[in-house]
């Protein structure tokens, strides 16, 4: 058979390596279609001047498409067969990627568990993208459900691993070069500096954004990410959802870009805290999203820049105006899709 | 209040400078964009070697996508409330742009005229668009009718702008450098030269296009243009067209792509004289143009290139065969969606 | 009358050269939007230094979009009143393409055969891309039914060109530079060298992906292909299969990309030995592919690398697991859309 099936939960050993294929060089036109698929504003991302000013060299690719991009190629060798992505944890960005850089990735098995039924286990791992020159610009920690390849296959390692709840804040990487003192807020689009949000504070992004077929198929292609429930339509429609299911990670990118309507400052995403895909999403629904200040940080030795600790909530098919959340027994209404918990980095006054 | 809701009709004052955010360099990932969008194929600007055969630096940003980049940062101050986008003119093209230029905006209000129902009013601004060394490389007037916040508050100011009915040819401007002499028609791909043309002459462009909503959503968020109407399906399926409306410019495009079958060698747009969204598109709907040559001028000290004023009209769902217009009564067949007049430089023979 | 029309079957003389419109200049957006489109990842393709390892100076452009972007080019000549695009022979890769490269296309009539019921007839051509520098990168033969005009026109000439079965292997082309020797399989994704393909095995590629009208109007758009039954939802609604029809390049590229899961390391085409659009496809179709091997061959002087003669078929809306194929009567299954006969290079151990 030379046709690759991917690896099934008793393939995975602890503390094992993989090396997953398919590295890429990211480019202008990668850029533009991001901007296409999401309408982000960020200024940093979208001006090569704006970005120069801040004391970068050139304009830093957006935080997420970096994060699609090296999350993308880890997907044939642990998500194939998967049956949920359940959750992000110690994400951290660490040196900006610029447009020429090469991305690959590389995982290390940190965890895994069989679930008592013994169809499928969870998987998790730690990956990490490197530049082309070896230098490490993202690291997160995911864990994901696999289906059994054989459910009476024996799987004898069971390790849950500890993981922070959140990324600490001296564990928070300034972009190498940025300097925020001349951050021009009018030209960036608004007029909110680190100093003007408090913790507690909700923000309303409002609008929606209506996702069509083809522009979540073109992001996940794009990504190189080729999990079979965003493409098959032949096979979605005798599924569960009678549709193809969106990558997560567009919704996510949905979600970050309408959240410029009151974050506009936001500018980089330092680290990814927690995340989970609370609720699929297919063609057809509108997302809206609304944000949450859960903590603000200021920076050893900075005080052009501060970082906020923020929730992300993404809704579909409900506008954000009632900030819908957790119900009362404590699970999601059932509107709620993302629920994502990151540091931004933002100038301050 | 983090979100910001844009400006309504009260929030204007004749003489207010906006300073527009989010500067944007254009890259080669644009450019493929837009001829994936549009399929344009006018030759300066998909041939690096075309463009500098004709004296030009590099291939040129075509026009109306700079147009969009442009027009698309005035929506978050201009026209996020707005009810109507009424019309264009005196507009011109200044100076090419170039893949790696960051394009950011300016507008002026020069006109204010509430409704006699005191619910919305007309603004007239002049946008502007300059490049990176601050050279002006687009300036028009554009009128939107916008709403009130408060329908009881007072505008004491009203001033409709003196508007000129058509660039003047003198105003023209020919892009620096460029030299149509050795102009290759055959690979242009039509035969027809500026000295071909007659005024009067009508043109039917025959080809028709149907519109996505992935694609004119695609286009929309590609020039960052952040306007309602065009991306929530969970509202707009309660409006009047029970879909979102595709963003005018996006018909223009492709209007003018289209008009390639006729006017290959109309390759610059020099000035928009005047335009007008005669009627909403939605996807389903299939775009088919015809222009009619109102003009044709000599250009002063210049003997290979000329320009022709012409009349772009877009239909939809009714060919172009029938040259369908201006009825009888003044108004507009239901099929005219645009109306644009502008002017084109072509080779002279 | 400005518009043109096409050339139609009376309009072809043999030996008649054609030069056709719209240079084109490749850019880092139309790579994008090619993985966007497909999903492709192929690695000499997918990352720049990749491609440098193996001796190349940069990524090259996939192979198919430059096939793309050549015959792009000849529609307006060629195929603008086509009935079907009947065919392709002796197609050979002869140079790669990268990044900055401007592409042009000429076609000599090599061949003319009239039908019998004089209403059409089969025109065929040699089609020939060329870079800036005037060096060829792709040759290939192509027939088409073409329309008459005039049912009465006489077409005196007939001729059916002798074209070969399939490029020989001593007409197959290595990439100038290239050296497989330290070829980086795990980094490519698939373990399995030339070596370990035999002739007569076949592959199945497992996934499907549907295809949106978004998505493929955007794909012949970028290749500025004007084949008006792509487009066109006003006119084909009341057509045949009452859709536009995918243009079939489309197909080729979203099986070539599903052939990844088997032939990963495929990753230059050579020669196109034959092809055949067995059935249109359109929006909401899901495409599979199998391929065969059908023979394989050393390349004189080379031990790094050597060629695998394929057939690529892709059907629609039926998994590939059954590859189908041809029936006993000799016609194809109604599911199978392509059958495409080409020499891929892959590494040697």
């Amino acid at each position: 058979m030379k046709n690759l099936a991917g690896n099934f939960f008793e393939d995975f050993r602890i503390g094992q390596d993989i090396r997953h294929a398919t590295p890429r060089t990211l480019t202008a036109g990668d850029v533009s279609l991001y901007i296409a698929l999401y309408g982000s504003r960020f200024a940093p991302q979208s001006s090569e001047e704006f970005a120069r000013e801040l004391g970068l060299r050139a304009a830093p690719i957006d935080d997420l498409l970096t994060f699609h991009m090296v999350f993308g190629k880890t997907v044939p060798d642990l998500s194939l067969n998967a049956v949920a992505n359940l959750g992000y944890a110690d994400g951290r960005f660490l040196r900006p990627v610029f447009v020429g850089d090469t991305l690959s990735t590389t995982s290390k098995v940190i965890g895994l568990k069989e679930n008592s039924n013994r169809k499928s286990g969870n998987v998790y791992v730690r990956s990490t993208g490197r530049n082309q020159h070896g230098e490490i610009v993202l690291d997160y920690v995911r864990w994901v459900m696999v289906k059994k390849r054989d459910e009476s296959a024996l799987v004898a390692e069971t390790l849950v691993p500890d993981l922070p709840h959140h990324v600490t804040v001296d564990r928070l990487v300034v972009p190498d070069g940025l300097d925020m003192r001349l951050y021009d807020a009018e030209l960036a689009g608004s007029p909110f500096f680190w100093d003007d949000y408090v913790a507690g504070e909700k923000i309303d992004h409002v609008d929606g954004i209506t996702m069509e077929a083809a522009d979540h198929m073109l992001a996940t292609r794009l990504y190189q990410n080729t999990a079979r429930v965003h493409f098959n339509l032949h096979v979605e429609r005798g599924g569960r959802l009678g549709e193809r299911i969106v990558y997560g990670g567009h919704v996510i990118s949905l979600a970050r870009a309408l959240s410029f309507n009151g974050l506009g400052n936001a500018v980089f995403i330092a680290a990814l805290n927690g995340g989970r895909h609370v609720a699929p999403c297919v063609a057809g629904d509108t997302v809206y999203a609304w944000s949450e200040v859960l903590d603000k940080a200021e920076l050893p030795g900075r005080t052009d820049v501060g970082a906020l600790r923020l929730r992300l909530v993404a809704l579909k098919n409900e506008p954000s105006t009632g900030f819908l959340d957790r119900m009362a027994d404590g699970g999601y209404h059932p509107s709620v899709v993302l629920d994502l918990d990151y540091w931004a980095l933002l100038p301050r006054r």
